[in-house]
């Protein structure tokens, strides 16, 4: 099943995407919830970001391949966080800042967390999670190796790139992450190729910390991007979840 | 004024504390809002932390005496991050995870926003802030130094309290903040003696980033804490806030 997020008028709903068509709920895919009856053409519909998680969770280095100096190689499940300032939908442009030198995504599987989980035992953590979604981790790499911590090169406004939709029926075997610049294949890596899996992240995190519905984890990424130019655009497909699309844009903002 | 979070039967409201009085509110102080007429003893009512932030960002090193390696002191505002599972009220308990060995307090200012914000000057920072609280970063110093990300030794569930309420008139200038364990002071410092200061950091961060209504900046600590252990309680007071008391536990959790 796939949860979509959308804005109707004012408000922010839930639905339901069957082929091409949306049929709405009321509540949440975290809540009770019942199909209200309305459809919508999925084309007429503007998706949100497919949930705003009260802790956003990152895992950073999880791929052999990304990591270009092996003495980083971790040696076991130490979690890290974004921010949600940062998040945008399908379709919203990425905003590189005036100042910013080098460009680059991190196309990412995202667990969405379903249900409260503590003390979690590896074999029973997929039991928790709802779905899966993707995730473009943009990250400026001289901010990435210059400041102390990773506030503007992972977490500028607009870096987070989260969609489009959850998808609930998915077997990690066997999944292929492929991103696209301007069509073109930059990026290729089997999706469930990491260090640690998605079971031995949640085990692991849920013996000091309390996971909640709506948390979402953000798998890390394999190889290396080219360097990103405004006008880009960058597509993150996973099969059978679906692809992130996402442009990049000048920043024409004019500070006050 | 001072803005409460506290539970009502099965509900989350907040009030306005005046003396030993609550006047609930309908709203929120970020929203519109009106005061219901409705009246409680401070006594009577359980705290909630003042506010689950969009986003928790935290300074960590601010304080000259609280580095002791002196080539780690920072030379720009670069912003950090907690997470929301580790948030609880005054009063709740901490709870010290079973193989934790080496646990300290880190008492701060907290800022709490109160508009939307995106590039703003240092001279006007101070119009975006609703108020101030108190805040307790209670690290795992071993976990600290040893993991690759701070997650277990800053954000394991109950280490950061937060609290007791929103102090909205306040000078930044002249404050003291003084920590006691059982009763007796074992840290106090000038609360704004801090490498960068509020206005300089929501300047610096909301060149890149949006602040929105509820988010919180943790503010840094000075000097250092002695080595806690269960059964300890520790207050955090900042002079014109108020004091932040939570008592340290064993953890009694049995794992599944």
């Amino acid at each position: 099943m796939r949860w979509i997020r959308y804005r109707q008028d004012d408000t922010v709903v839930y639905g339901i995407l069957e082929g091409e068509y949306v049929s709405e709920i009321s509540g949440t895919p975290f809540t009770q919830h019942k199909v209200t009856g309305k459809k919508f053409p999925l084309a007429k519909v503007k998706l949100e970001v497919p949930v705003v998680p009260q802790t956003f969770y990152c895992v950073g280095l999880n791929y052999v391949d990304h990591i270009k100096d092996p003495s980083r190689i971790p040696s076991k499940p130490d979690i890290g966080y974004r921010a949600n300032n940062a998040l945008i939908a399908h379709n919203v442009p990425v905003v590189i800042p005036s100042d910013a030198r080098t460009i680059h995504y991190e196309g990412e599987l995202v667990v969405v967390i379903g249900r409260q989980a503590k003390n979690i035992s590896e074999e029973d953590a997929l039991q928790y999670v709802l779905g899966y979604t993707i995730g473009n981790d943009v990250s400026e790499r001289n901010w990435q190796r210059e400041d102390r911590t990773l506030w503007r090169a992972k977490n500028s406004d607009t870096f987070k790139p989260m969609g489009p939709w959850i998808e609930t029926e998915l077997n990690l075997e066997g999944l292929t992450t492929t991103v696209r610049v301007n069509d073109v294949v930059t990026s290729k890596f089997a999706t469930n190729n990491m260090l640690f899996g998605v079971a031995q992240f949640i085990s692991a995190m849920t013996k000091y910390l309390t996971l909640y519905p709506g948390d979402v984890i953000w798998m890390g990424t394999d190889g290396h991007s080219p360097d990103l130019a405004p006008g880009d655009v960058v597509e993150v497909e996973i099969s059978g979840i679906g692809t992130l699309r996402n442009k990049f844009s000048h920043d024409n903002a004019k500070p006050q």
